[in-house]
C-alpha cells in the first residue's frame, strides 16, 4: 500500500472548501439530488461492493448482530436515498444572520453564519455514515476528510467515487470529499494533528475512539454518542404509562445511544411497580441487574433478574439489558445520576410539577426529559431535519447536531471610516 | 513551597458550580456589588501588593512599558472596580430560552442556556484580567480556576482573597473562585488534562501560550487574541479618511491584538497614498517596513521606512510598526490576507460595494470591516457589554466572548409519557 500524504489531501480539503464557501443554495441543491441518483443508478454496484465486505467480515467472525446493524446495506439503500433528498429540502444555514444591529456610533454589526471549513469524521463500519456525513456537510458549505471503518472500504470506496462524481458533474470541487483510504492506525493519529487543515474532528465510535481524539488532537473535538441514559420513576408517576415509556426507551433499538440503561424506582412504589416493569419488559428477553434492594424485592424472578455488579451502573449496554435500583427518593435519584451519567439524555416520569423541575434543573445532561422516552434525543426526532453526531460535551454544539452545528459565524462590520474613540 | 493538590482543587470547583448554578440572579448581582465595594474599600492594600509586585518587576529588569500597560494598577483601580458594577447590570444568560416549540406529536422542547460548569484561564502579568473573569464568571454561573503570571502573584492574591470573600459573605461558594497559587510551569500542563473538572480553557497570552494548549490539553481549548490584523486600501477609497483609519489601526493603542500590523495599497493610488500615509502615520514615531514596491515609492523616506525582511508580513509587532504593500488589486489583497491573517480581524477601505463584498465574503476572518477601523472587535465596543477573551478560531465563539459565550445549553423536553414510534 503506498503511503498516503494528509498534508497534500488536507491542502485539496481547505481549497475545495473555499470554493465550496462560494456556492449557492441552488448548486448544492442540485449536487445532493445528483447524488440521490447516482446513488439509486448504481445501487447494483455499491452492493457487489457491499457483499466483498460482508463475506469477509462473516469469514473474520465478525459479530452476525453487527453486521446485520451496521455493515449490511441491503436493506439500506433506500432510506439513506431518502435521507439524501431530504437533506436537499433543509434551509441553508450558511449566510444567514443570527443578528443585525446598527451601534449608537452608526456602525452596522452583523453576525453571519459562515461554514466551519474541513470536517474530520472518524467512524466505524457504517457505510451510511459516509453518505450521511458527506450530504450534511456539502449542503453547509464544508470540505470533508472521512476515515472509515475497514470492514466496509469497498462499500465506503464505492460510495466515495459516486458522491465526488456528482459534485464535479455539478460543477463543484470533488475534493471537497477526501477519504483516507488505508487501514493503518498511524493515520488517524496523524490526521489529529491537522489543525492547519481541518477545524473540526467529530469521532463517532466508541469510548476508546472519543479517549484517542481528546487526548491526542490539536483539533476542536465534539465528543459525544455514549449514552448511560436514565429513567427516574418517582412515585406519583403513572405505573402502566412509565412501563410503556421503558418498554419504548429500552427495547425499540438497544444498540443505540439514546436507550435507556438504568431505571432508577421510588422505594415507595417500588415493590409494585419492578414485578410489572420485569413482567412487561422481560417478555423481550430483556436481563436485569437489580442493586441489593431491587434484588430483594424480585426474588424469584431469576433468571430474568441478576444481582448487578459493581460496574453495572457504568455499562453502555448496548443490549437487552436493564439496570434497576431503588432509591429513597429525588434527592437519591438525582445524586445517582450526577454519579453515573454520561450526560447524554436523562428523564423523571411524576405527576409532582416541583420534583419535574428540579430533575430538569439540576440533572446537567444534554437532554433532559420529563414523562417522555430518552429515544427522541435525535436530530430527526427533535425537527433539526437530520443528524451528523449526538454531542455530550458542551462547547459549540449539545445534544443532536445538524446543518446549523456545522457553521460558525463571522462578525461584519461596515461604517463610514469610523474610528475608535 | 507545598505541592498543590489540583485535583482536589477541581473537585471543589466543580462542587461549587454546582451551587453556583442554582444562585439566583439577584444573589449573583448582589455578590458583584459586594466585589466592587471591596475592591475599592481594600484599594490601598491591593495597591501595596501591586508596588511590591511592581518594584520587584522592575529590579528584575522587566521592561517598562509592559510595567505600566499591564502591571501597575495605580491608574486601573477605578475603571476595574466601575467594570464589575457594569457586569452586574448586564443581562443574565442562564436559565434563556434559546428556542422553545411543540413538535406535532406534542412534545413540548426548549433549548435553555446553561453554565459550562469550570472555567480554566491561564494568563500574563494582567491583574485586571482576574477581576474581570471571575465577574463574568460568577454572573454566567460559572466557576473558575486561574493561574495568572507569577510576576504579579501577589496583586492577584489581594485580588483572589477579596473576591472569595464577597461570595461568602452574599452566601455563594469561595471556591468559586480557585487560584494556583504556585510559579511552576508543570500545573499548567497538569490542568490541561483536568477535564473530569474543568469545562473550558482560556489561555490569554501569545503564541507560545496558544500552542502549549492546543498541543496538550484535553479539554477543549478556545484559541484567540493573536492579531496579525489588515487594512486593504483601495482604488475607490477616500484618501483622507483612509489616513485617519490607519492612524486609528495602527497608534491608538499599539499593544493590544486587534491594532492593524499591515496596510495593502491598491497600484492605482500607491505613489500618491504612500507618502501621505508615512507622513501622517509617521509623525506618531511609526517605522515602517516597505515591500520592494512601496520600498521604490517611498525612496527618501528612510529612516522612518526599511525594506520589510522576509517574517514582516507575518509578524505581530505589538508596537508602533507598520508594514506596508503595495498589490495589484482586490485579488491579490484577498489573497494575501488569506495567506498571512491570523483571522482576527481584516478590513477593506473602499467605495466600491463589490469589492466591498468580495471583500466581507472571502476573507475568512473573525471580524471582518468595511470603512472601519480594526479596533472595533472588542466586547465593549460591539455592544456585548464586558469581554473575556477574543476567539479567533471557529468552534463555539467566534470573535469577543462575554456572557453567552459561557453558557452551554440543554434541552428541555417534557411529553405525556410520549414514545418514539
Amino acid at each position: 500500500m503506498t503511503a498516503i500524504n494528509l498534508i497534500e489531501l488536507g491542502q485539496r480539503a481547505r481549497a475545495a472548501a473555499t470554493q465550496l464557501a462560494k456556492a449557492s443554495t441552488e448548486q448544492k441543491n442540485g449536487a445532493l439530488m445528483a447524488m440521490a441518483e447516482a446513488l439509486e443508478r448504481h445501487t447494483p454496484a455499491i452492493l457487489e461492493a457491499n457483499a466483498l465486505d460482508v463475506s469477509d467480515a462473516r469469514a473474520n467472525g465478525v459479530d452476525e448482530i453487527w453486521i446485520r446493524d451496521r455493515m449490511d446495506m441491503v436493506r439500506r439503500m433506500t432510506g439513506m436515498i431518502a435521507d439524501v433528498r431530504k437533506v436537499a429540502e433543509l434551509p441553508d444555514p450558511v449566510g444567514r444572520e443570527i443578528e443585525s444591529r446598527t451601534l449608537e456610533n452608526g456602525l452596522r454589526v452583523t453576525r453571519r453564519r459562515t461554514p466551519l471549513g474541513v470536517l474530520g469524521v472518524i467512524y466505524e463500519s457504517r457505510p451510511n455514515v459516509t453518505v450521511d456525513v458527506v450530504t450534511l456537510a456539502v449542503k453547509s458549505s464544508n470540505a470533508v476528510i472521512l476515515r472509515g471503518g475497514k470492514e466496509v472500504m469497498r462499500t465506503n470506496m464505492a460510495l466515495v467515487g459516486l458522491l465526488r462524481q456528482a459534485l464535479t458533474d455539478c460543477g463543484l470541487p470533488a475534493d471537497a470529499v477526501q477519504y483516507i483510504e488505508s487501514t493503518e492506525r498511524q493515520y488517524v493519529n496523524e490526521m489529529l494533528k491537522l489543525h492547519q487543515y481541518i477545524d473540526m474532528i467529530i469521532p463517532r465510535g466508541g469510548n476508546d475512539l472519543h479517549r484517542l481524539c481528546r487526548e491526542n488532537s490539536t483539533i476542536p473535538v465534539i465528543t459525544g454518542g455514549i449514552g448511560i441514559c436514565h429513567l427516574f420513576v418517582d412515585e406519583s408517576a403513572d405505573a402502566e404509562a412509565s412501563l410503556k415509556v421503558i418498554h419504548n426507551a429500552k427495547t425499540q433499538r438497544p444498540a443505540v445511544c439514546n436507550s435507556v440503561e438504568t431505571v432508577l424506582v421510588h422505594q415507595q412504589v417500588a415493590a409494585v411497580f419492578l414485578p410489572k416493569l420485569v413482567d412487561a419488559v422481560g417478555k423481550e428477553g430483556v436481563i436485569f441487574k437489580a442493586d441489593p434492594r431491587a434484588m430483594q424485592l424480585l426474588d424469584g424472578y431469576s433468571p430474568a433478574v441478576e444481582a448487578a455488579g459493581p460496574q453495572d451502573f457504568d455499562t453502555e449496554w448496548y443490549a437487552l439489558i436493564l439496570s434497576v435500583k431503588v432509591v429513597d427518593g429525588l434527592d437519591e435519584a438525582i445524586a445517582h445520576i450526577q454519579q453515573h451519567s454520561t450526560q447524554h439524555s436523562d428523564g423523571i416520569l411524576t405527576h409532582d410539577v416541583d420534583h419535574a423541575n428540579r430533575f430538569l434543573d439540576e440533572i446537567d445532561s444534554a437532554a433532559v426529559y420529563w414523562n417522555a422516552s430518552t429515544r427522541f434525543t435525535d436530530g430527526s426526532a427533535l425537527g433539526l431535519g437530520a443528524e451528523i453526531a449526538v454531542s455530550t460535551q458542551k462547547l459549540h454544539a449539545r445534544g443532536p447536531m445538524a446543518l446549523e452545528e456545522l457553521t460558525t459565524y463571522k462578525w461584519v462590520i461596515v461604517g463610514d471610516y469610523h474610528i475608535r474613540g
